[in-house]
């Protein structure tokens, strides 16, 4: 089968090497294009990016010389990992130049008329590229994005409950780890023996994303589920994996056996990156643990323990995800294998 | 001045160390005797204990010869940190013995004649002394205890503010140091690069004490403040320091200001181990950080950070405290100093 | 093909829980018995197991009911992490009853009569087996061992250069990763914001293990190498992968082109287990670093940088290894490979 | 008594940090004037300071305007603390400008006119200032330094061992501390569960400086101690606290408590930052430990322990000290004083 060829925009950075292991060997993809800022562009990827993945750059990808980041570049679409600082000019010049736009960025994700993708949960907001096009006047291009990688740990289990049960009022509080700030990202001096409480921007997302992701596509928009979400975000000393502590308010009655059922049945799709098990509930008490889960399925299944009633809202629990995986490029890439099963994606000539 | 005679039960734990580091050179008390398990009894200090503080064993304790954990003990008072399956029967049977009995074990805590003091907020609470006397046929002996580590880290705060406007219900979840599980206590490989989800019997400890703190001495006995917990805690990879994150939901209305300046006035009282200030809060974003705040007030005094109205909450904030200091040792000796300056401790001959 | 039947001695530990991950699909092995102390003795191994690798128990070996470490066990081999207390007289009644052995435990590596293999160095040491059942009185069982963590870190370079100039004495400086020492193992407060400069018994081992392992087969017995190693131990705050600063002389003049081609064409053998590439020089300034290198080849390369002249000894180099891998558990089925291949073990009915 | 006024070159930075927290009530100085790069320039030091130190700025010094690094500042003498690229120019107008520069750059060490001190070790070496002067044309201004950080922790005992046997060659492994590399300095995803084999610029320094300390003042030159030092460096997971893994070859037979007992008794000096004990000793095996000896001394005392024949040097032996303290601010605070001692210091008008 003629693979998809690929561009990475923002390819150095640390989900742009993300990209680059997970896209090797896969069924449906190859790189063709990799680019990023002025200062890498001109050289070989291997000299370009300062690898900080076990193991060694992908053959595949070593001698592709770095392109700047502006179309066209050779490929039938792109990833974006770009800082949000640069994403929205750039990753909207990609669409209108005709390229599906798979962003991990966050400048587009509260668009009105942008897919926010799990695919698990929401696959058919892709239906909202049609009115995208519309919108702003892009042909075969369009943008989706995947959520912020805090959200991305307790918003399937929220999913699951939500659709059994719905959801009335979420606190979260997270526990995130170091890989999700980037390189050189958090200094040393500011995480070892420490808890760091202030990660900048983050509350807000996690208090907004969700509610689009679990919305429901009705006439070309997307209608918010109406929960309330509180989250209070921190830093901690841990190289990949999000936790969150979650307490949850439902609109019915559950039993803690159906709210576990919930969860545990929710369904995984068939895509090649899709996880055997989705949502992996455990009665283990000291689990899920990030060293210990957070390559769940191959870094895809999220992992939720400690399920309980709670004391003042209906449960409890501990839920957590692979923040450079699940949270950032696997869910990418999820996203994209989506798109090509719906038809939205094409090889050009 | 003439000094206490003082005698540790569970000395060579880490409480225990750290209750030799905080005596030496206390102007109101001397260390005369010092308890550990049989295997310890018998052998001098210096070998009977795996100091884990920095710097040495203090010279004054070296050549003390460790005893069974029985009375009688050449002392005044005894401070006790034994593990909670010895400490309820051995800590009656000093209290019979007519020794007062410092504890910051968790046997008692939760007793009705036994008071569970934070000295700053509830220090008219050792008048259940008299009772418990009555009760238990105690001379001059007696039992106080002081709180949970994790429950000091956020009941100074909610204090200031039930004074002033009543809690209703309070959410936290705490990021616990490797130190309050003592030592072996925490497996390396349980901890590094991870958060560990579960401490035992640490939820239901941290959701029921605070009530009792912040309660009322009417007639003998405490009247519980009636707001509901709910507590998640975790271990983190942080040597001293617990982490509180918190949101609050008040019985009258108050501005971000009336709560700040509540937390902020709420007095220190004029002990030897007490703070200049009791409560520290600050508006920098990335504060407090267990590194940089937990030895603040030489590790007595609680800081407070991020407060914000909360989404769903009244508020929010996180709140910090040094668990082996003011959450175990260094609150104990204040208690101890609180009893003398009541008059409830006497110089035997 | 008929697999080989496997019965792991110390199955429960952190060893015997890599050798449930690595026979896990092994085309020549399948686990039959699973033995550890009487507290497992009787329980499933999940049950009886505290699993602490990342993932979760294999499926096939979950429900295997744990027997107490004695013969008989259904298996045509075994594989040994026996804590050393009791390695000796067990590993001997296994050899006696017929089992070949292959242990992981340090009592038998000096013996005389048995081989301490990395099989790619000294696959020929195997020889020794004969001599050994003549010595012991054992029929179709043996034993054969791997060496100490921390030696096969530096070991096969030092191999690679002895070959080629001959060694003449080595200065070896090792950071060791905490699960060498196994779980509950290394207390948290001892290594945390630490280095840990003791390791029991560990300096003695490594600065005598190698002259065997480097030895040549003369007439049943090894002419040890005869070079002299001096080594200083430290624990080092890393999950797994040991590295060793070394110094060398060489017997020989060499170059340093001379150096680095001797490690990098050191050749791999053509088992199973075996890596690509056995010794990987890296000429990255920055590297080996345990956290990107210790998985190369499934764990099973030796990763080597900062090859350089030195100021007083001939040269100086970094040395990598995975201590529960290519150190322990990979080591050890590598061995049980061989001997396979060399016709040492039958398939028993 | 009258105290120095003090200026702080590169104010804001973590050695700067370091000095305003030392010279917080110090006896012979006060900070009158606060320098740094032209961004922080204008600012208060509160405000241009990013404080990574336990507490808050000290009180006298929040509110200090910090200035350009030009002369002239308001001040008897200066601490700089100057990244290299700008110390060798900007240290030596300061000292043309007529004041003392203090300096724990690593500019001009290595100058022959310059002294490299730590004052217990060589405090005559202060001779060279005169040299300097002819020299350099400087009036009442001068420059000295303090040496490498890593070095400082193995150079106090070498010294010992020098002056009572004479050293003839040092194989050095460092394992050095995060806060070593400032902030935000090392990112954290090279630290965490890692070992990092590679500190810029490090070995040469190592290699080359203690020759110079240990040298000898003779007729307005230093005539270098003669042995060797081989190092290799690392950077590990530790705030504060480098660890020195040392061998050392003498020139005189010395018995291994011959050894002991030169470190045990050299002296310390009588300033006010010298420590009670200069060189402790210790016999735990387990000791030193950065986390448990690093603030030995208040920061000053180097520990050594661990002190062994070798198989192949004479001795082994481990050394720590505190990098940010004895190995860079603390010393240079300890040279000053020295200066003042030797009237080498003015309070001018």
């Amino acid at each position: 089968m003629k693979k998809y060829r690929v561009g990475i925009l923002g390819a150095t950075g640390t989900v742009g090497q993300r990209f680059a292991q997970l896209l090797e060997d896969h069924p449906q993809f190859e790189i063709t294009a990799m680019a990023a800022s002025d200062r890498s562009a001109g050289k070989r990827y291997s000299e370009a990016c300062a690898w900080k993945l076990p193991g060694s750059i992908p053959a595949s990808v070593r001698d592709i010389v770095v392109q700047p980041i502006e179309p066209p570049l050779e490929c039938d679409l792109v990833f974006s990992s770009l800082p949000s600082s640069v994403a929205r000019e750039t990753e909207e010049a990609f669409a209108r130049a005709g390229y599906p736009v798979i962003s991990n960025s966050s400048s587009y994700r509260m668009d009105e008329d942008v897919p926010l993708l799990i695919p698990e949960i929401n696959h058919d907001h892709v239906r909202l590229i049609e009115k995208q096009r519309e919108n702003r006047g892009f042909t075969s291009g369009f943008i989706v994005t995947n959520p912020n990688c805090a959200v991305v740990s307790f918003a399937p289990p929220l999913a699951a409950l939500h659709r059994k049960f719905g959801v009335e009022s979420v606190i979260v509080t997270t526990m995130q780890a170091i890989s999700g700030a980037g390189y050189p990202g958090v200094p040393s001096m500011d995480i070892m023996d420490n808890v760091f409480p202030y990660i900048a921007g983050e509350e807000p997302k996690v208090e907004t994303e969700a509610q689009k992701i679990l919305g429901e596509y009705v006439d070309g928009a997307i209608r918010k589920a109406d929960f309330t979400v509180s989250a209070q975000c921190f830093r901690v000393n841990v190289l990949d994996g999000h936790t969150a502590s979650v307490r949850v308010n439902l609109k019915e009655t559950a039993t803690l056996e159906d709210v576990v059922d919930a969860m545990k049945t929710f369904p995984s799709l068939d895509l090649h990156s899709s996880p055997a098990t989705f949502i992996d509930v455990t009665d283990e008490p000291s689990r899920p643990q990030p060293r210990l889960d957070r390559d769940s399925g191959n870094g895809m299944t999220i992992t939720v323990g400690r399920v309980f009633p709670d004391n003042i809202y209906d449960y409890r629990f501990v839920a957590l995800s692979h923040n450079t995986l699940r949270g950032a490029a696997g869910c990418a890439v999820l996203n994209a294998e989506l798109l090509i099963d719906k038809g939205l994606i094409q090889i050009l000539d």
